[in-house]
């Protein structure tokens, strides 16, 4: 992490872009609606971190300060999915016709997102031909144009489209140079779609949030990137619901000295993400960012985890963890949970609250990593800290120190 | 809070007492297997606090030298209390059978308690027309005696016994110089018996903790004795199952800018704290105790709580909660828990904890309330702090602190 | 109950009107929204349990001859309770546009209702000096009118107005002439609410379900009334949840051989019913028919079981049960559930199959109370039978028997 | 099915013999020890259907008629087995020491079974070059000598061996003749080893039951040869805990007219079962016959289920099903439940029922599949009935039938 003072754009507080990866997805869509409704008033920012002290009193910019586009890669618009969200009940009604124009405005700013297929065949947006490298000066371009026609001191990208399945590292992954090298050859394609786009963040000078599994920017040779071009990152995989309540259990159980032998869990969901999750690849990915950190807090590996596609369910997600604790003279203890909760809503307010810290970084100068995130991810980056609430109070110390350093 | 060093017995680590108010119960007894299980290395001290860092390594009282006395009312001996809770499946048959002499030692260390009920009739040990001051000094001189006969630099008294019902004020309960007057009155009785046992820990000059949510030492006119004579004191209320666990969850709800809108509890056991527990009164002061803390960090004030007696659980205690949660644009997630623990192997180790912590608070002098303990409580005095990560925190530091101060 | 051919209705399929006491109420609007939508194909008869065979051939008025009336105090509109209830989320949207003009009609059949309190006090409808009886027979020409002004074979009087408090028996309960002369006696109140509405009831020669533990029908000398004046009636308590599965489970653990220990329960709930149930004296009546099929079944009289107000949940109940089971050689086993439902829900379409159910036993002429229809309650009239799937077969039974009948 | 009247043996009350494939397992060995504790009176018959009415006045062999005996390949046993189960807190100790000379005889009984692994390579009991056939012959004079010894009215032979993976099907399956061909070549192998077992038990003229979901005789070359010889077999896989949870609640569901969406469940067990089934292959058959009759009861095929392996739980399986509802008007309802058992508590019973049971059908002069003791199975033979409440009826009314004609 390397701090570096750049005068143009040190307000944290100025107006600034959020350019969603997967913009017509469930979580941008309603982190659009709920910015919507926040700035007009019509709903308290409930559920968003930096609503309450010390982050309200910090340098970062207004909800109403935050401007929205995107990249996406389908064509059913930001307005058509909030329906959707409405007719499954998740979305009030009243909240989808108040918010309806600014819909209309953010989804007028998402571009074709790169879509690996479509590329493969020298599909709509990128031509036979084209490089990798081509692919992303493209996405970026969208960015940059997007900064100025708004006029905006910044823009926050961040990845909220369908995780992909584990990349298969090849070299290039660890090597800055091999990359570019790679990159710009066309018959190459050594980089998965979600960093295609964090590479074009980086060239778009943009700061990126990594709230999927997916790669992205949490390659090697991406991140190396990321801190040579003054770019803060952070990353990976929101933590939002199950996982967050196990990094909230796990430290408060080792506090008392009792040990965890095993915590099994069953997540169920429906709508993009659980068709998605249906793929015993994609879900892979998610599976291993999720017991990770569990481990790392209990010591115990049986950890067996489910994640089952219950179209039914929706956008509601239902986690069912079992925790077996040995205490006392070898006694046991269980605890069960049982979560239910509409997922989306609980990603939606930390992706606004991510833009606005890594708003915070990007005039602070930081760049590379920025592990005082980690607070908002199941893995996160260049940090062993699991503990939410150890993560809490580092999130809140860096905040005061860095609004500090940009006033 | 008052500190004054005491030269004499500041090792904190030198040989300690625990002064069992209650020492026939549940809890005590399995304290005492524990111990001597722990000491002779045929259990680890799973489940204690003091057992990991910082702690392994403060200006505590080893495990082994720790000796067990106390007070009861009840003609059922340790060893056959034991007995019953192998019966009930708690307490393993190869301990007792390895801790069997250690429990009869302990036993014969165990003096007649105040009974009010006795008392009111002459009863076995306070004589016709002596006054509660009579009972507490023939109390205190129990303590002092096994203080004497152990060469024990100092000891620790702890209330484990019945809860009682909530207490009557009395104007004497404010005003320490009024509390003594009537307390040499033998026509009256101004004090419940846990106060009584509480006021003979003072006069023994001996530090004291509340484990229950009885009055005990929580009258201020009683505080403002332990201040005054130098005896350190901490309360209230073992915060050991579902009340940790609140005071775990809730504070992360908040962290994250969710609004809980209610929480509801609850508790099913057996035992002897189940039928204590059945009694409407009685039953007040636990209710009480249990959802002051959860309404301070909630906001909410809709907290439904229950307490059944459910014999055929035995010692074992369930406790269901329903946490139902507004989120971001008036969204909802519900959270349950449920909770199933035998409840004196949770109070146990924390019974010990709180035996050497206080044995440290007595070696450094300090007097009147440790707030810094409220970790361990329900319902912890001289604090507003419930919130569980916090607590471990600040008894962190104190320990480190005062630690220092001893050595 | 006795059995006496009743020519000029026979046919049971004739047009049939439903007369709800508390027509007004969550469980009333529901009912008559989902009739229309139903009627209209607008929705599947899914929760309806005679939308299936052997019912769906059986000698029922077909959804679409229903017609909707009754008495409320209230004077929120059907229309407005609806609108309420959209607002919450249980009834979408959609359905409520769909019905809008079928609730008007209904509510346009709305009369108000017997008002303890403002007869008391000779309020709007029953003029000062006015008897119980006078009452009665107002409410019962409400309708005998709504009979002829819709040309209705019948009507079928469903009481599920609010929970009244358990009633104090007096000697003219258990005496049909004794009760008769104290009804006519202005200086007398000696019916609750719900009873003056089950006399109105019989009066008007309809066919009575109590769908509530209110007193209603149930007091000895209105039951013979019933029987004499040839009243076929059901209660008590619409068995719709918790209860339901309670007595699903309890006999499935009986087969096994399996004993059930202690059974726990707690409901929470807000909407009407939770603010009617927050009242310790209402609650009463509901909890003590709760139990009792319970402690039939199970043979413990371990039940705790607990209701509580929880406003934020709506209409939504949430129901935590823990079963604590003996099997072979003393091991213990433990059911726990947790039920989630909109409770309205589940009976709107009960007091449907009601209301055709009991159409059938009018048109067969059957008097008095109707034990085949223990199904539907928690404190089944004249049985002792609270096994769900026995009171299923039994309910087959008697609606093939009775529709050949008359046929 | 058919009859055929067995003059010699038609006392279904006579002294009748258990022989156990997998005589040393948890389920055996916990049968062995409930069964002399419930004929020497220090157990009630807790969770034994046939302890009853009406199978108590059955015509069934008493407990007390009941010999133990059986086939295993472990080296470890029952007195041994049972006292790892006292040692996990499963068995209590008081019964072991009471039962302790009934295990040893018992397991005096106990002799070598097919182990394919050891009869691959001509290992301890199967000589180099024997023939299936020579193995099943050996296996049958074991039992047939064990009744002999015993002077036993009949055996019934009860598959509680270690769940085999699903078996690849050959045509031999299916065609007595070929299969009988097969197995005298002592080049092949297409029987597996519960199936060798089956054989036996249908040589020496045994009663069979498969407890497990392994092929066993339940390959329809097998079933006919036991229909030929007048065997009486029933099967498949026991239903103990969460399945029964299922058939006992989705035709609850169903008579409700509620319409099941999804059901998803998960399982967590340790133990000898648990480590069998974490085997990927193994599993499969076990999950198969799980949720086959889920799907059959609630038409959805949404049912995602796990078994996971978690040792600490040893004995204990937990089992939490989530099951989503669609109710009136589109409406959803959730039931989860929990269940918590000791696995081979549950089994032990139900596998002196089926012994008793099959005694009666034996005596009875029945032969091939009992469809009537579907009550049993997970995936009853012959039988599409998956509603435990009409199983049990069936059952009940098959025993009083049966009971009848042996008398
Ligand atoms: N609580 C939560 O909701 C939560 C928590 C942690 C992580 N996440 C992650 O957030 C992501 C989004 O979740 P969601 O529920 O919004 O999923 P979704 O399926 O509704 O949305 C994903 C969007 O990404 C788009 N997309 C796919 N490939 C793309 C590409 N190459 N370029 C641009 N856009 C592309 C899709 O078209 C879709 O609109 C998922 O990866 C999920 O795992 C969500
Ligand atoms: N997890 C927990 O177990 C937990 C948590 C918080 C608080 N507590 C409290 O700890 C206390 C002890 O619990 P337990 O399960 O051991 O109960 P218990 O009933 O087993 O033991 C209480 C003991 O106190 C004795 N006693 C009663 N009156 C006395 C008196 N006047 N003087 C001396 N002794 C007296 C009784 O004879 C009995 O031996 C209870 O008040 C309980 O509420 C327990
Ligand atoms: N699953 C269920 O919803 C369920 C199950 C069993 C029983 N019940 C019972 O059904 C009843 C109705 O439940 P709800 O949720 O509709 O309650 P609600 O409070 O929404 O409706 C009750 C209605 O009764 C009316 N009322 C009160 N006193 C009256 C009187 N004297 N005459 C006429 N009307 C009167 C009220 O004005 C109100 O409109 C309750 O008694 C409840 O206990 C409901
Ligand atoms: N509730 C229940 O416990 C339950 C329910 C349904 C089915 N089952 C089935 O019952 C069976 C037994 O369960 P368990 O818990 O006792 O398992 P276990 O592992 O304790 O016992 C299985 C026994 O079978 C023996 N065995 C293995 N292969 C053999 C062979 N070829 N011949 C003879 N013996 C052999 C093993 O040595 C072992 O002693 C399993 O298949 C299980 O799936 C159990
Ligand atoms: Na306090
Ligand atoms: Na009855």
């Amino acid at each position: 992490m390397h701090h570096a003072h750049d005068d143009s754009s040190s307000r944290a507080s100025a107006r600034t872009g959020i350019w969603f990866v997967g913009a017509r997805g469930s979580v941008a869509s309603t982190a659009t609606v709920g910015l919507a409704a926040i700035t007009h008033g019509q709903s308290p920012p409930t559920g968003c971190v930096t609503a309450r002290e010390p982050f309200a009193s910090a340098a970062l910019p207004a909800f109403a300060d935050l401007v929205v586009g995107g990249h996406d890669i389908s064509a059913v618009t930001m307005t058509k999915r909030a329906e959707c969200l409405v007719e499954t009940g998740m979305i009030p009604q009243r909240l989808l016709a108040a918010t309806h124009d600014a819909l209309e405005r953010a989804d007028a700013e998402v571009r074709s997102g790169y879509d690996p297929h479509a590329a493969a065949h020298g599909g709509p947006e990128e031509a036979h031909g084209s490089s990798q490298q081509d692919a992303a000066e493209r996405l970026a371009a969208d960015i940059t144009a997007f900064q100025e026609r708004h006029a905006l001191a910044r823009v926050v990208v961040i990845d909220v489209s369908s995780t992909e399945p584990p990349v298969v590292p090849v070299p290039e992954h660890y090597d800055t140079d091999a990359l570019l090298a790679a990159l710009a050859d066309p018959t190459r394609s050594v980089l998965p779609a979600s960093s295609v786009s964090a590479y074009a963040a980086i060239l778009a000078g943009a700061a990126y949030a990594a709230f999927t599994p997916s790669a992205g920017m949490g390659l090697p040779a991406l991140i190396q990137l990321a801190r040579d071009r003054g770019i803060p990152a952070a990353g990976q995989d929101g933590k939002t619901g199950e996982t967050w309540l196990r990094t909230v259990l796990a430290p408060a159980f080792a506090a008392r000295g009792l040990k965890v032998l095993s915590w099994a869990g069953t997540n169920l969901l429906g709508g993009g993400d659980g068709a998605t999750l249906a793929d015993p690849e994609a879900v892979r990915s998610k599976l291993a960012s999720k017991n990770r950190g569990l481990r790392a807090l209990t010591g115990s590996d049986t950890t067996p985890l489910h994640i089952d596609n219950v179209p039914d369910l929706g956008d509601i997600k239902v986690a069912w963890d079992h925790v077996h604790v040995e205490g006392f003279l070898g006694s046991r203890l269980t605890l069960q949970t049982t979560w239910s909760a509409h997922d989306s809503m609980l990603a939606a307010p930390l992706v606004l609250d991510l833009a606005r810290l890594l708003a915070l970084a990007h005039a602070a100068g930081i760049s590379g990593t920025v592990p005082e995130l980690g607070y908002f991810f199941k893995d996160p980056w260049d940090s062993d800290v699991h503990d939410a609430a150890e993560q809490a109070g580092a999130l809140e110390d860096w905040v005061r120190r860095t609004s500090a350093q940009v006033r």
